[in-house]
């Protein structure tokens, strides 16, 4: 038996929709992309604390941000048409990766979950937010990014297929069994998907972030809540690389920034410094 | 020869200075403190970038935040008696510590340079910017403050008191040697300082959020800039620590919050929650 899910329904006022849109893909997608190879547009988004932390450790979730600040986040749900996780993510927070707010009706408006799952690791059942969502019809059904040549459970896959999800199959890379964000960017537009907000987690971000990644990354929303977690968190920060001279790579800032208090918080908008 | 110290003059916009007058301690002091025993008000204030770093690493003079934050954290040195820094902070950036902003005319207007050492480990030579300023006109001789039982070097303080400062003893406390906040704050309310402004560094910073430390902050304004220095950062976030049952400590977080957005940055002040 699935557990229904909680549901809830949130406001995001159109006057703080406003100021998001700049940084937001487009509302009519066409069907051509910029970049060569085509791509969706990425929007890479978390909420962290004064001292950089998504959460108080591993598999901890820590209510960070406030009432606003969540609604914002559901907004701009509807304003993907997929969004991705980590399966850290997936496994320590159980999220059901749907807009749970007041103007997403319909299926049509919801965003596809994608979870990014090289090694196979979710063990997903009927039980799981995403798939109950997917059931209820209050989401679309999740996508599971496996490794190309790695094996999943008969019923793992038969939980993510039987509320109408799939498993889609990316190339790993040498380091570590990772996926590369090209590859992984290539399929899910060949699969449809012109706009991905990255949710989480520290590592998803962390590797978008690296100069690996960044150059993917279209527009950036930070929102950074008043309070510092203390050390041994989950830490938001690139690793540090050296270019091909030898010299380190310069850090990572942001053009076009916007700052909005947002409640007690405040939500930076800005688009990676090329 | 003392090296004559670079000078230029900054301003800050006296609309911005509104925004922060809450947040300060008060223009005209009263001869006591609301606390027992009495102590200066303490305004915590540094410039992080989004990972949470002060500087790419120890030792490292890192520039973050852009010019209106610079003309602030000036502005903010003449509304303050004092200035403090801990030893690493002073050798690694050989800061000023004086206020070089328009309206800053006259010493009297100027804080008191505060370097906190308390092992006596800062070799201050009559090069060092703090003390040129001083003996140009420019700021208020330094204050020295170290441990109770430490030798200072005969040179040293030479050069310390050549320029009209101070070697100020307190006592160390048992872990490491080091001071304890209550125990300096007190020693500069007996010296005279009714206002207290702490820049840094990390160690300084932490130690004065952490739960022995934060309840003697009265305020906290702190620059965020849109950046990633990536990790091995300088970082600012307290140390965790378990309360008398053995439960983790909350987090610290801020109230009475407000977000001021300043060029790039933005500036958060608040007041630590009770």
């Amino acid at each position: 038996m699935a557990i229904p899910p909680r549901q809830e329904t949130l406001t995001f006022p159109p006057s703080q929709a406003a100021l998001l849109a700049p940084y937001l893909p487009p509302l009519s997608p066409s069907s051509s992309s910029s970049s060569t190879p085509p791509r969706p547009h990425v929007t890479l988004t978390y909420a962290t604390s004064l001292d950089a932390a998504l959460a108080l450790g591993p598999g901890i979730r820590t209510a960070l941000s406030g009432p606003a600040s969540k609604a914002m986040t559901h907004y701009l749900r509807t304003r993907h048409d997929a969004i991705l996780v980590g399966v850290g993510t997936a496994v320590a927070d159980d999220p059901a990766l749907n807009a749970r707010i007041a103007g997403a009706a319909g299926i049509e408006t919801q965003p596809r979950p994608v979870v990014l799952d090289p090694r196979g690791r979710w063990d997903v059942r009927d039980g799981a937010r995403v798939v109950a969502a997917a059931r209820a019809g209050l989401g679309k059904a999740v996508w599971v990014v496996v490794g190309a040549g790695v094996e999943v459970a008969a019923g793992r896959r038969a939980v993510v297929e039987g509320c109408g999800g799939r498993v889609v199959r990316v190339g790993v890379r040498g380091d570590g069994g990772r996926f590369a964000w090209g590859d992984v960017l290539a399929v899910l537009w060949e699969e449809g998907v012109r706009s991905l907000m990255v949710e989480g987690g520290g590592e998803v971000i962390n590797s978008l972030l690296a100069p690996s990644g960044n150059g993917f990354v279209d527009s950036v929303i930070v929102t950074v809540a008043p309070t510092w977690l203390g050390q041994g968190g989950v830490v938001v920060s690139p690793p540090r690389t050296v270019g091909e001279d030898g010299a380190p790579a310069p850090p990572v800032r942001l053009a076009d920034v916007q700052w909005c208090p947002l409640g007690e918080d405040v939500v930076l908008c800005g688009r990676i410094q090329r």
